[in-house]
């Protein structure tokens, strides 16, 4: 991610004049290829994904050995395992990549979709139909997959895409937009449906986000601070993803095993990404029961609990260790096995709780009470609410959408899972025999 | 329009920081009023807009009152006719703005739509069901019925709404929101569901473009310049709304008839608005019988015509009056009597002056050849395409919205009129009976 490059030179003002040149250029060419990529049919750009995805494994050689560059100078530089972990790109995973453009390919096309379609009284015929926004711009970490996802679902919905990944994954990037690129042209495509922005530091991420009039959208994918930097710079529109400060509120009526399976899920089944529980809520009512077979599930499963006082008389009778919960437990994103863990006094106090410290991203309640699932289903805002069912179900494949560049945690265009459909827009269309308006 | 100000005093920091409290505190007082607004029947909003209409009618006396305040003091800035006409609130006007609120109640209410629905293999019932986004905020120019119709937009799609409008509108503004104010109030709703901002200059609209957190969606209405301003200058999501370079295209296949009917009626049915056509494209094998008779009708209607060489020769032979045309006219939003001309050699040529000059609002080709309808709206990336029809088509009303807040020109989340629904957002709803992640 270029926002944690330790060092950043900032460049005098002819080279960041030259530099906002190149950006806006490189920009204009992925412009001037998205109207080479917005007509094509679903079959065309099928075949294109398939033939990406065959260049990929036949590519395995030269990408590991570009992704073994990366992971040496990531290794010198004593860079954190999780993070290394992200980085590398072996074989099984190179083929897991090309493995997700043959599922895209498999999906139906978005472009063309009528969204809505009407004969007026007058005569003319309405149509609002989807088309592709036109030139796509991600900005990522050092996830060499992430590269080779979002170039196939901007190109499947007929888009260009401008690719900036992290500076730790520069080889790695280069090798795989070099075999896509290949493709496209063998294909009699413009190369620059595909550009990456491997050069300029952080500046030219500056350049990118105010590209108005090249770059349709923008799309952020890291973590907190990346997105905040580009929501905050970017005149470009943009779609906010993923800080996920997630809730599970175990309501009075709720089913014990059912809870404690839903808590114990929402949190371990992947901690590191934004769908996964941080905080646990429980109903005073049924505090003691739960809370004692909760609390010892999830420290068996690994989990470090910051309760409150409440909590902490309940695991101490459990013999459970615990560290008392301020208010940065109650807001933060752990994205780690750490839960912060509240008895409430009823709905109303949970509501109160996840309206202050929640992100709008997933809030779960566990109850057995209709009326009680219809009044958190009403208080809660967010991109998603599961009544008896994990956080971790927000996901694009588990929710049908068949494939997914993001969680949008903004409520403008996209709120939760983003598929193809998201990656587009629409134009109305309105035929007539020479209607005016009177 | 609050850019338009002469003068605007820069606040020293102290006071800067004091007028950002009263913002965010006002933004926080909207936010906390939309919790009371969010649930709500569609009876009991439509009962509201009703019993708004009524003392809106009651009170004819005292908004016109305050109207002629604000227009004397118009007067006395010897500020330009069309701006007083769009100041000026009478009687007439204020009853139809009634009558515009009873109309939003005879609407369905776009909130607790379901978008997508359906059972997934695993059992969990998954709906993506349409919400009020919260708190939608306008900024907007002198002109008073936007005031109405805004808060009755946002109030009828579940929102509370900060309201901006232009200084020299003050005193009507505040006179119709404090009737609106009292209706909530006598209803039982917090009267801070409908908030104005009426204070603090340019320095204020600052403050309400950076209030994250408190503000979902922030709609500029107006020219170009308060436009971009709020655009760039925002860190809340932004919906850009109107600047129209509309373009009608005559094809060598136009019925002529049909050609020269659309044309003056998308030039002249309504000049000053943004779906009214800017610019002329004729091909040139029929420029000659086109213009000789589209040409006289256009000077006639009293357009002002600015034309390249071709179109020129062709208004000689006719006797019609012409300026020569440059670039700055193909990129004029003239919102006049003026309309820019120019013959092109084909259709691809066409497509190619409305890539380089259009704003994306409305393109429309008037033509009898199916091949090149297809073409035409295959090619052209805009917000709505017009075939044998006027430009002016694109409005709420006309397409079948019922009811409109503005026209979208950027790509995300509402493109085109906006409606009820684009003041929704939607939340994923997912009910299991204890479903986990495996």
């Amino acid at each position: 991610m270029t926002t944690t490059l330790p060092t950043d030179v900032q460049p005098t003002s002819t080279q960041d004049t030259a530099l906002r040149a190149d950006v806006l250029a490189a920009c204009g060419r992925a412009r001037e290829a998205a109207r080479a990529v917005r007509p094509l049919t679903r079959g065309a750009k099928d075949a294109l994904l398939l033939a990406m995805a065959a260049a990929l494994d036949a590519a395995v050689d030269e990408v590991v050995a570009a992704n073994a560059t990366d992971l040496e100078v990531a290794a010198r530089a004593q860079t954190r395992e999780s993070l290394i972990d992200r980085l590398r790109l072996d074989a099984g995973r190179l083929a897991a990549s090309a493995q997700g453009l043959r599922e895209l390919a498999a999906l139906p096309d978005p472009v063309g979709e009528v969204v809505r379609g009407q004969r007026l009284a007058n005569g003319l015929e309405v149509r609002q139909t989807r088309v592709p926004m036109g030139v796509v711009a991600m900005v990522y970490e050092a996830r060499p997959n992430v590269t080779v996802d979002a170039a196939g679902l901007a190109l499947k919905s007929g888009n260009a895409v401008v690719l900036r990944g992290g500076a730790a994954a520069a080889q790695t990037n280069r090798a795989l937009v070099r075999v896509l690129r290949t493709v496209l042209v063998e294909r009699g495509l413009p190369a620059d449906a595909v550009v990456l922005l491997d050069q300029g530091g952080r500046a030219a991420v500056r350049h990118l986000m105010t590209a108005r009039g090249y770059v349709d959208v923008l799309i952020p994918r890291g973590g907190a601070e990346l997105i905040t930097a580009v929501v905050e710079g970017s005149t470009v529109p943009v779609i906010e993803t993923g800080i996920g400060i997630c809730h599970v509120y175990v309501d009075a009526s709720a089913d014990l095993d059912r809870a404690v399976a839903i808590t114990v899920n929402s949190k371990t089944h992947r901690p590191g990404v934004c769908n996964a529980a941080e905080t646990l809520l429980v109903h005073r009512d049924v505090a003691g029961p739960f809370l004692r077979r909760a609390l010892p599930a999830l420290d068996a499963a690994g989990v470090r609990l910051h309760v409150d006082a409440a909590t902490g008389a309940l695991a101490a009778d459990a013999g459970v260790a615990i560290t008392p919960a301020d208010d940065a437990d109650w807001g933060a994103e752990y994205l780690s096995l750490d839960l912060a863990v509240a008895v409430v006094d009823d709905l109303d106090a949970a509501l109160a709780h996840i309206r202050r410290w929640g992100s709008g991203h997933t809030e779960a309640i566990v109850t057995q009470d209709q009326s009680a699932a219809r009044a958190f289903v009403a208080g809660v805002d967010a991109a998603a609410v599961m009544v008896n069912a994990s956080t971790r179900f927000t996901d694009g494949g588990e929710l049908g959408l068949g494939a997914e560049i993001g969680i949008s945690t903004q409520k403008l265009h996209a709120r939760g899972p983003m598929g193809l459909a998201e990656l587009t827009t629409t134009t109305w269309v309105v035929t007539g025999e020479g209607h005016v308006r009177s």
